[in-house]
């Protein structure tokens, strides 16, 4: 249930453990005007932690809508690049940006589907000075959840719209751990934790995985160069600890963009700009996508899948135990394996891959290179990042070392060790 | 009381009637998040009626006052210039824009004034990019009333939030003639009637004006050369009809900059940035402000004068009848004077000068002048246009020609021919 006092707990938990906003640095918000209530309260508490300046972006998911249903193609091919721009220009003078997920996934419903995923990709690549500049690991950053009405009812949809929104504001808190006495603490405590496993995998020696279970997934998934696991907090190149996702459940790194084979079935549909993908399978030859297939919505995964060149290779591997807060939640939400319809959440749930772009932070000391030079490393390049599960209690993941030995990373979706 | 119908045909007034938007054409909207159902209405009607592109400007004057209360003066003092630079762009290209006004009077109530003020005036020159490609006269731009629960409450203080919504509601319908059966039949006579009125007034040959009435208001009013009286419908520059206000009830023009001579006492008291200014006086000598003094907000009007060089000159002087529609509708609302609280709605209701920049249209061929030009032929400049009222029932507004012979144009507050 939407409560001030706790709503104002998470703000604060988001401004001082999440974004970690600094003395005198400005903080954007991009946000749905649904939000404003919660964008009023994180405003507040970033400058009592000492923010200089609050800059809020707002959007409406509603108008947008209305543009992808009657504007002319042309103006959807060539979306409004002034937004991006601007945050762009404030985070390469030191900002540093939350945004908040909270939009309607049934939002574009009943549209031509092909026209809203052409204008949603275009508006991807008008956003690209944005995405750039994050890349670059100089601001921190953070993807926040605020339960609108529309996205609280698809997720909670055997209830009515008030209560759906309670219950979800209720999932929220718990993932958050705001319903500890020591939330900070708790916090703190769980993204050591996360940064425990990845040191254990840094330091493993392992340069490839191997994915399987029941399913049907057997894939052979080599790492970028220099493998580097990421998981809790993470760091700016200037020194600033945050979390990028609030809830984080994942560990992750980068799969290198030409040494993925094999076949994998995703565990939990997908919903991609509106329409509900169920049963996807996907088969890699040297990183790309050579065959696929889904028991519904083909014509959205085709669409998933041809944005750009690096729109059919994998930027994410993320590693998460079945028995994580979030997928608890999202068990006791839905049966069907359905979770919160919201990427954050979801792919806090489950172990996922990405079809896109890679985070440079996964490969040591990329974030100085080169576009060229991080493509020679395996580091993956797209407009698009599009995470989807494939985690299952019966899943399995070994590490390969360079000198073929092995190492049980997860059995029975879960941590080995 | 917000009726969804009522709303509809309140949008497709202002789109149709008011910026009348042309086929393949952009439209700006800027508006706080609480207007963003009505931004929807207006965004379909856009598209309806052919815009190809709508994108919308969102603030909260919410998170605006957390920056005043919070944020440092240097960044007070150096406001974000994105949104309007990005505004401006759109104009250049052929855009229009309609700006809703729906602000809380008291939105920054409570806060140093000195701050906000000084803060508000720097968003002004921010805006300038703006502001001054408005001025080419180029683009359609429309500004509209849109009830807030903060400022209905402030309008009407006798009922409870809901109610005053409604009345302010029903207060905009009234005034848009949206109870009449045909309303675009009966805006398009009201702004005929107004053109009538501006004609008469350009073919009179008069150049400078005297205001008297028993408040003691006695002022000598030089008009810039080639003056220009305006109301009803404009054009822009490409020959597009529209109405700048809806509802707007006033003719216009400029005052000539340096020969404004004698005393003027406002007839309503203003609300500046947050503070109500009651029984002021200006004292003019060859233009400038030489004296003034208020009954109360004294400290804000001092304020007010000083924004730049300009701010202490007169921008606009505008004629409209005490049996206005709006005077009406204000009566009804309130007795002591005090009307909508918002410049819209009260300059519609009563004669008022501005202090600050005059619109270059009011001199004939002014828009294709250079600044300096501009400033030759009197045309007053400044990143402030503060309006007031002076309008009383006994008003007498005297025209003097150039050869000294004069033409008696409102007697007892109403038009005299």
């Amino acid at each position: 249930m939407y409560r001030a006092e706790d709503a104002r707990r998470y703000a604060g938990l988001a401004i001082n453990q999440g974004i970690h906003v600094q003395k005198g640095q400005t903080l954007l918000i991009r946000a749905q005007v649904d939000c404003v209530e919660f964008v009023r309260l994180l405003t507040e508490e970033a400058y009592r932690a000492g923010a200089s300046d609050v800059q809020v972006f707002f959007t409406d998911t509603q108008v947008d809508r209305l543009r992808y249903q009657y504007a002319p193609q042309e103006v959807l091919d060539n979306p409004a690049g002034w937004m991006p721009q601007a945050q762009a220009d404030y985070l390469e003078k030191g900002g540093c940006v939350i945004s908040l997920t909270s939009a309607d996934p049934d939002a574009f419903l009943g549209l031509d589907m092909g026209r809203v995923g052409r204008g949603l990709n275009a508006a991807k690549v008008a956003a690209k000075p944005f995405r750039e500049q994050v890349d670059k690991g100089e601001n921190q950053w953070l993807v926040l959840g605020v339960p609108s009405p529309g996205w609280a009812q698809k997720a909670f949809s055997q209830d009515g719209p008030e209560r759906a929104v309670e219950k979800l504001w209720d999932a929220i808190y718990h993932t958050m751990r705001l319903d500890e006495a020591d939330a900070a603490g708790a916090w703190e405590a769980h993204s050591r934790t996360l940064r425990e496993q990845c040191g254990k995998l840094n330091g493993s020696g392992v340069v490839s995985l191997r994915l399987r279970n029941a399913l049907g997934t057997d894939l052979a998934l080599g790492l970028v160069d220099g493998p580097v696991w990421e998981g809790g907090s993470s760091q700016t190149t200037g020194g600033v600890s945050f979390h990028a996702n609030m809830p984080t459940e994942e560990v992750f790194s980068a799969p290198h963009r030409d040494r993925v084979n094999g076949t994998v079935y995703s565990s939990m549909p997908l919903n991609y700009q509106g329409t509900l993908i169920e049963g996807m399978r996907f088969t890699f030859r040297d990183g790309v996508v050579v065959d696929c297939d889904a028991k519904t919505g083909r014509e959205a995964l085709d669409l998933m899948l041809s944005v750009d060149e690096g729109s059919r290779r994998l930027g994410e591997v993320a590693l998460v135990p079945v028995d994580s807060p979030l997928a608890k939640a999202g068990a006791l939400i839905q049966q069907a394996g359905i979770l919160f319809y919201n990427t954050l959440f979801d792919e806090n749930a489950s172990c996922h891959l990405a079809l896109g772009s890679a985070y440079p932070s996964c490969s040591r000391g990329a974030l100085d290179l080169s576009r060229q030079e991080r493509l020679a490393r395996g580091i993956n390049e797209s407009v698009s990042h599009v995470d989807f599960m494939f985690g299952t209690a019966d899943l399995s993941v070994v590490g390969v070392r360079a000198d073929g030995s092995t190492l049980q990373i997860f059995e029975n979706g879960q941590w080995a060790f």
